[in-house]
């Protein structure tokens, strides 16, 4: 039976898991939900997400969301079954290691990068409002923070624990929308390891392919 | 080699590896930094946390940081080897949705709870601020909503997946802290499925004792 993956693509949590998908090699049929309003239904509420939310995974009768458990459901179930690409390492102290930059982005880099991107894409495109510049400039200076540790944490490698994997994959979605926007792309590219990294990760084919869905 | 936890008991995410450490029956030994200002020193940066936090474990050699990686690797490498308390079941479903609300934990749950602790507790214990009436009023409102939404998901249900299981664990913490409260213990008090896992969870002999570490 076909994974069925409910979600829009403009959603950075719904990106995350394309991304997933397709490194994995898993077929999946995409779903875009009814409407925004169709997400807060009884039914929807029931039998998809407790608090109203996307993306949701369907597999067969299983059902799963929040973004980053759907990714680590794949993995558990689907890694090495379609290709040999590996997210979560067997070696326990490897998967430990991806496990601690997983909680970089989650604890250190989401939160900044969220702030450009709140103003500088959701703000303009659902709320009609206009960017705030002291909110971006606060998301531009702690951003700066995090990357100068990103940088030395890079040294000599070409991914976050030096071979591919789901924490770099975590922090490709928000990376993605701020990279985009001309005025934000040199936090990126003035650090040489952080530029080379980023690089690495949008040249990936199947990155780059679940980045072309995004512009859909 | 006895494992080596680094942090400070009142400290949430050393609470969450006490739990975890306790529960999987792992020995350990406790290592308060030297002081606050230490986990800024060069070679804590370079050789323990690039962020310079807490919680930091050492396993021999090994040495990893952040408190739900830290939780994961125990759990990878030691659940089963001391005791059969099982955090993250190999059912891949079972574990899909132990992942599931651990998401909860950190995208709604969380967040409001933090605010409420964040002023009666540390705001008054760290900062010397009386707290700000508003933010716990929000943090009130925030959490009454996620809560209602847990009292339906409870249902029938000793834990947050049916059996014990990381998810539980990760919600621990906070919620000790917040409904050590006593103006906002009716919270968790007034929801009666709620009220029976906060019970069954502050009731479990590891948690129990672990709690009776952060009193000390």
């Amino acid at each position: 039976m076909t994974i069925k993956l409910i979600g829009y693509p403009i959603s950075t949590p719904t990106l995350r898991v394309v991304i997933c998908l397709k490194e994995l090699g898993i077929p999946y049929e995409f779903e875009p939900p009814a409407s925004f309003q169709a997400l807060k239904d009884k039914d929807y509420i029931a039998n998809k997400h407790a608090f109203g939310k996307i993306p949701v995974l369907l597999d067969g009768d299983y059902v799963i969301n929040e973004s980053r458990a759907i990714c680590r459901y794949l993995v558990s179930k689907y890694q090495g079954k379609y290709n040999d690409t590996i997210l979560i390492p067997s070696d326990v102290h490897k998967a430990g290691l991806v496990e601690q930059f997983i909680s970089y982005e989650s604890c250190y880099y989401d939160s900044p990068v969220s702030k450009i991107i709140g103003q500088e894409v959701f703000a303009k495109k659902f709320r009609g409002k206009d960017p705030d510049p002291e909110i971006i400039k606060q998301g531009r200076e702690d951003l700066s923070k995090v990357l100068d540790v990103y940088e030395k944490l890079l040294e000599g490698k070409e991914y976050l624990i030096g071979e591919f994997s789901l924490a770099d994959i975590f922090h490709c979605p928000c990376t993605n929308l701020a990279y985009g926007i001309a005025a934000h792309s040199d936090l990126w590219d003035n650090r040489p390891n952080v530029k080379n990294w980023w690089n690495n990760l949008r040249n990936r084919d199947c990155i780059k392919k679940s980045f072309e869905e995004v512009k859909n």
